[in-house]
């Protein structure tokens, strides 16, 4: 069933921000079985929200419109939606006495704006606001749904999720989505494709989607099953990925890179400890975003000056003078010095040129030397990564995470001094 | 005048992928005096193209169409424009001679795909691609101007800079969007709302906008003149905004925090080393992502561990055991540990809760510490931070950069022991 969003406020008009509820909005439409095939953003403008309405109310049978339900004059959604409509706007009472009282327990000032939240739609299902004060709303117009969503995220999901996901659930008889979804690391997006695409393209049925995330690529494939219809192809399909990509292949999910680094090391009863320079502090950030993540990550050393890699990393001054901070031989003593320092099982350093200046012809800007230290020794790696200071920075730290994850797939160099 | 963007793509409508390009188009429209209405995101789907135009040309006088210009089979923006607009299409033999040669000097492979891109709109004006393979285009259509680009970002970019900019400071006369914008940080979004409101309030004319961005909050003041009006009144309103804020407002550009505090501190002749526990390289991260940071910033310890903030940071083993790794006397120890260690001018320190474990009643998920050395001494300032284990470490992490403001301010605490 074809679903579209139209999302309200002149914010998202500005240079500064995007709408980012569309992405929990569709991830929840595609497992609901909807397919959304248009977003709007609008301003807050009445005569721009009706005509959005009406356009969408042509072409789709669910439209999610979110934002513009808040107390300010600025929000005109509710008028704009009941004009579009042709539907009257009544005051709620239910809802202006749980409003007063919510407006009271905060401390709040009362006023006619702020009950105009109270207003609802002719015919309108409301949708109480557990989180906020704007309540939503569920409009049944002719064929099409139409719902009413607050703009903060917090507010928006949790009405989503408790909510609608159940009236959305009754909607059917649907063609269902179905979907698979992989994430590929230490590849480059146009090895994957050449890899994936002589597959995919004998499933005409199936979308395919290659897209390059922070340091990985991933991969889904779409199919919508009518009633009754088995995805029987689209597990055959994934089948033939698994095979094409092997250990490529991170997750099947949307876990990160580094969640699923990190339940290695928890399964192998291993831990962790890193010296970055160039990327100082992207990789352990990454690292320990996960929950629990002190179970295996002892901490590190931030190497970003000489004297920070010689005085605290040990590595010795005549090898930073005879091979220079970004060498494989710095980037082993960095990687030996943090595993012996903090006592870990693995030692795990980033030493490179980000830019944009340091570079010379024999050492350019975006060259960085990973160094991987265990029990049985220490690996190195070099690699050259393009596209200036933060994309060198985040690739580093994305590659540095693949290489320990080599290592504990028991794959990787390493281990052999 | 009225502007929209359409977007073209199917994959900004996965849950994964937002369409960035229009941040850098609503910059660069607004500062070319146009007003962005509207933006509609559309699948690589002929008929919703066309319908997204044909809405377009009923409302605004420039449409921005990017995205569906390749050479595959999805890429559908010229066939759908030339629809929409009744014009049709032909092969230019220009553009098709050198998208042969760009073919040829890559070593791709010729296609009658490829070649696609060679076909232009009826009346047309072709902007060449130096980045890439598709050409854009410049479509005068009754009162109305549709400028097609390719998605790509730096294609985009290059193509909207070089070509369409020029073109689109012949439309004038037009109304000029003059703007003003003021980063303010060490305020909720209330507080900072709650000083400004009553100031712009009284500028019917002018837009406010205020947003929450990353560690700091955002104002935004636009005011559209007319032809020889002049901005009197945005001038007089900033001088309020100044007035109210004071020194909260860190940059009147969009500068981030780290870049201000990294000039301070190069002004000062100042260097600077961290230790990070909860936030393990988030703090260090943004400051080092600004080129040239090596010339203050020194390095760090992320002090995950106990064993780390004793051994490598030198936090008394009995200060650990008697407060607490989250105290301000862990915190004062730390600051003054990486301070002496590292030899800088000032230690800063971060140790907290992140969540969503390891919370009690006396020490809750969200409470961060924090110390600040320097040659007279150590301040240390307490926090609970909401929203999350990702919005406590961001949160903290722009505090803690905040607070290095206020101290090279010289209004902070600090320098008193």
């Amino acid at each position: 069933m074809k679903a579209e969003i139209i999302a309200v406020g002149s914010e998202m008009l500005t240079p500064a921000h995007l709408d980012t509820n569309s992405l929990f909005l569709t991830h929840r439409l595609n497992a609901a079985g909807f397919e959304l095939h248009l977003k709007t953003v609008v301003g807050d403008d009445s005569d721009d929200i009706r005509e959005a309405l009406c356009a969408a109310l042509g072409r789709s049978r669910l439209i999610v419109i979110t934002g513009g339900l808040g107390p300010t004059e600025d929000d005109l959604t509710r008028d704009a939606v009941a004009a579009a409509l042709g539907r009257r706007l009544a005051l709620d009472p239910g809802i202006l006495a749980g409003l007063r009282k919510k407006i009271l327990r905060r401390s709040l000032p009362s006023s006619r704006l702020v009950e105009r939240q109270a207003e609802t739609i002719e015919g309108a299902r409301v949708l109480p606001n557990d989180c906020g004060t704007a309540p939503g709303m569920w409009i049944q117009h002719g064929d099409a749904v139409i719902v009413l969503l607050p703009g903060p995220p917090r507010e928006l999901e949790a009405m989503f999720e408790s909510q609608v996901e159940p009236l959305l659930a009754k909607l059917s008889p649907f063609r269902r989505l179905a979907s698979l979804s992989f994430r590929v690391t230490g590849m480059m997006e146009s090895q994957v494709d050449g890899l994936v695409s002589p597959i995919y393209r004998q499933y005409p049925e199936v979308q395919a989607i290659v897209l390059a995330g922070k340091g990985f690529i991933g991969l889904q494939f779409l199919r919508r099953l009518a009633p009754g219809e088995n995805s029987a192809d689209l597990e055959e399909l994934s089948a033939k990925i698994r095979a094409a990509l092997g250990d490529a292949i991170f997750t099947e999910s949307d876990e990160s890179l580094e969640a699923v680094v990190g339940r290695m090391l928890r399964e192998a009863g291993l831990t962790l400890a890193v010296a970055e320079s160039c990327t100082s502090g992207l990789m352990a950030a990454r690292i320990t975003a996960v929950p629990g993540s002190s179970d295996y990550f002892l901490g590190g050393i931030l190497c970003y000056s000489n004297d920070v890699k010689t005085g605290l990393c040990g590595v010795p001054a005549d090898v930073l003078h005879r091979h220079g901070a970004v060498s494989a031989e710095t980037a082993e003593a960095l990687a030996r010095g943090i595993r012996e320092r903090l006592g870990s099982s693995i030692g795990l350093s980033i030493t490179g040129i980000a830019g944009p200046g340091g570079g010379s012809e024999e050492k350019p800007v975006g060259l960085v030397w990973f160094g991987l230290a265990d029990g049985a020794g220490c690996a190195t790696e070099r690699r050259v990564f393009g596209g200036g200071r933060e994309a060198v920075r985040e690739r580093a730290a994305a590659f540095a995470l693949t290489l320990l994850r080599s290592r504990l797939l028991g794959k990787g160099k390493g281990g052999q001094p």
